[in-house]
């Protein structure tokens, strides 16, 4: 897909929708834009110049005029040519800043919007690159984005993980499939100085989740000595970093017996396996066994799946979370931690603070915040893009 | 004060008004109290068992009649004596956490009704306390407070420090003095491996704003090799963490010739007089110079008073981010970083992250938010009053 300003495709707003688009909003909704013939008939995933109805222009943007967000802002300068040179330009940016943030490659590298590249997520390994192409624009420009990829960091292996549900918002399909390189077996991951396995094979839904790094070392650093627990664990992010800084032991509670096999394998690379133990099954389920063993535990951690997939799972969602925390609360032994997170980006952080609030009343527990975290700063936020901070976290004291 | 569960005065809740109590709310508003004549003769600062119209009872509580938090609850359970013993359990509570979240001694030790302490505040420096009595309950119980203070951790040093304005709200007076030893000068701080000076004599206003350590060390890790400045700096909290992480240069602005005195102390004690300067001045008009003078630094820190003192001070006092925003992200230089923060209770974070975007936006900046801190740990927040979350930082790296 070749890129001339001069010739590029325009787009022209409806008259006064110009505003937000104007004062840096990065996206423009299908009911902003003159959705004329000409407009339809732009394929999906075409680079546009937007301009107001008066003639002046916005800036470049990726166009799809299938979903609501029909505009995506790339760049204020409508004259930059959106090329391979381009996108090394940002894809250099964004690895300068986590140069600066970590002392080690493992992070998020690029987070789209956030980092000048709509819809595009790029997780690195080290010398391996995890690729999810979100878009219409990003899936069209994927030959330029891995050579641009391959020109900044000559990544051994780049895995496309185009099977994220944002796609189908776009109309593309979802796929899994290595792009350069063979993948044979998990990749090592470092976080926090602990060792890690992330499976990117195509049967694994992710390789690992790098924005609660933050948290992870919040709650470490009291676990020292604790007995804990880890629902919800996947495979041991906070369970075994918990276990590195001295938790005298710990159990990890997921129901994929896949992540809990690479949880076993990361514990034992760190030297505390005899400190870790699995127990595979349904949070819910073994935190009600639990109590009723009378177990008590010094830390508890929440980190569950999105309860809340969209707005309409807002009650149920809620009611899910209060739940989990007063079945995780009970099991707190006094002057314990609990950690309890929401990655679900339709919960706002003051419906989930009110449904921890309820859920430690529900327990009959009393207590106080220590700490609310979001996701690391390798998933910065777009300041016109508040609400793309889905993930919350927060720590409390119980007594 | 002598406190017995089984004569202590009763106060009565309107009918229906008992819900919030009920599930763990600390605070009861003068509407919800039947304040008849018994009520009202009660003196202020009194402990009351706190009854619901039907009788039942839902625990004992301080009582005022005169603001609009009429009262205060301390403990669920009525049958509990709220004397100097049970102040010691609940100080070395707030210890027990405070010694696992910290390595030394320098934080605040009792976040009043967070710590289960309403009104109290007290900030630990090594073997000295300063307290702030903020309720007629704890002002009536001082030499309690002062002798469980003492049993708990014997200091050396006492300040009581009753100046602030939430004490004319509960009808007391201000005053500031030395309830135990001597103060002969300022007093050290260590905070994130640096050595700071506070002074705490009557004439100082305050001695060290312990809230942002997290905030500090999370822009000091991103100050190596920058030229920094400090706005707002008081006695050097950011800006000296940033020269002892290895910035280059930092300038320290602030209109305080004493804050700006210690900061300078400070430096020498660090090592790093030679890189920290200070700049006596307005804030705003010290940056309207700087950019007519072309300077531009790597890291700019804006860390200003509450712009917000009420909630009628809503709109000029966001203008007043917004303008500080503008002038402070016009000196970012290309690739920089810029902090910027509000201790503003009446400031939701949704309405301060506008005025940071919308000040970033007059400056003709783009950027993006890595991180979003409150207070520090040892402020904790009582899960029912969300509202006192007062801090309020965002981190930004600039394009």
């Amino acid at each position: 897909m070749r890129d001339d300003p001069t010739t590029r495709p325009q787009v022209t707003l409806a008259a006064g929708k110009h505003r937000r688009a104007e004062h840096g909003h990065p996206w423009i909704y299908s009911n902003e834009v003159v959705l004329d013939a000409a407009a339809k008939a732009l394929p999906a995933g075409s680079l546009v110049t937007v301009r107001t109805a008066e003639g002046r222009s916005l800036g470049v943007a990726t166009f799809n005029a299938h979903p609501l967000i029909t505009c995506r802002v790339i760049a204020r300068d409508w004259s930059l040519k959106i090329d391979r040179a381009f996108l090394a330009k940002r894809i250099e940016r964004a690895l300068g800043l986590r140069d600066r943030l970590f002392a080690e490659p493992y992070y998020r590298l690029i987070h789209a919007e956030a980092d000048g590249l709509p819809g595009l997520i790029v997780d690195r390994y080290g010398t391996a690159l995890v690729c999810q192409l979100n878009t219409a624009w990003a899936s069209a420009m994927e030959a330029e984005i891995l050579a641009a990829l391959d020109a900044v960091l000559a990544p051994e292996l780049i895995v496309l993980r185009n099977d994220s549900p944002a796609r189908a918002l776009e109309g593309l399909a979802g796929e899994t499939r290595v792009a350069k390189g063979s993948l044979s077996g998990p990749l090592p991951v470092r976080e926090n100085g602990a060792n890690f396995l992330a499976d990117l094979s195509e049967g694994q839904k992710t390789g690992w989740f790098f924005d609660q790094r933050p948290n992870r070392a919040f709650v470490a650093a009291l676990a020292k000595g604790e007995r804990v627990i880890d629902c919800y664990s996947f495979s041991g992010g906070f369970g075994i970093q918990a276990a590195v800084a001295g938790a005298s032991e710990v159990t990890l509670v997921d129901r994929s017996e896949p992540a809990l096999a690479l949880a076993e394998q990361a514990a034992a690379l760190n030297g505390v396996a005899d400190r870790v133990k699995v127990a595979r099954g349904e949070v819910f389920e073994t935190l009600e066994k639990l109590a009723e063993a009378k177990e008590r535990f010094g830390v508890v951690i929440l980190d569950p799946p999105a309860f809340v997939k969209s707005k309409k799972d807002l009650g149920p969602g809620s009611r899910g979370y209060r739940k989990m925390v007063r079945l995780g609360a009970a099991l707190v032994q006094k002057q314990g931690i609990l950690l309890a997170a929401s990655c679900s980006h339709n919960m706002p952080l003051e419906l989930f603070a009110e449904a921890v609030r309820q859920g430690l009343d529900d327990a009959g527990r009393t207590g106080r915040i220590l700490y609310t975290g979001g996701a690391g700063p390798d998933h910065p936020v777009h300041p016109a893009l508040p609400e793309s901070a889905y993930l919350k976290a927060q720590v409390l004291a119980i007594d």
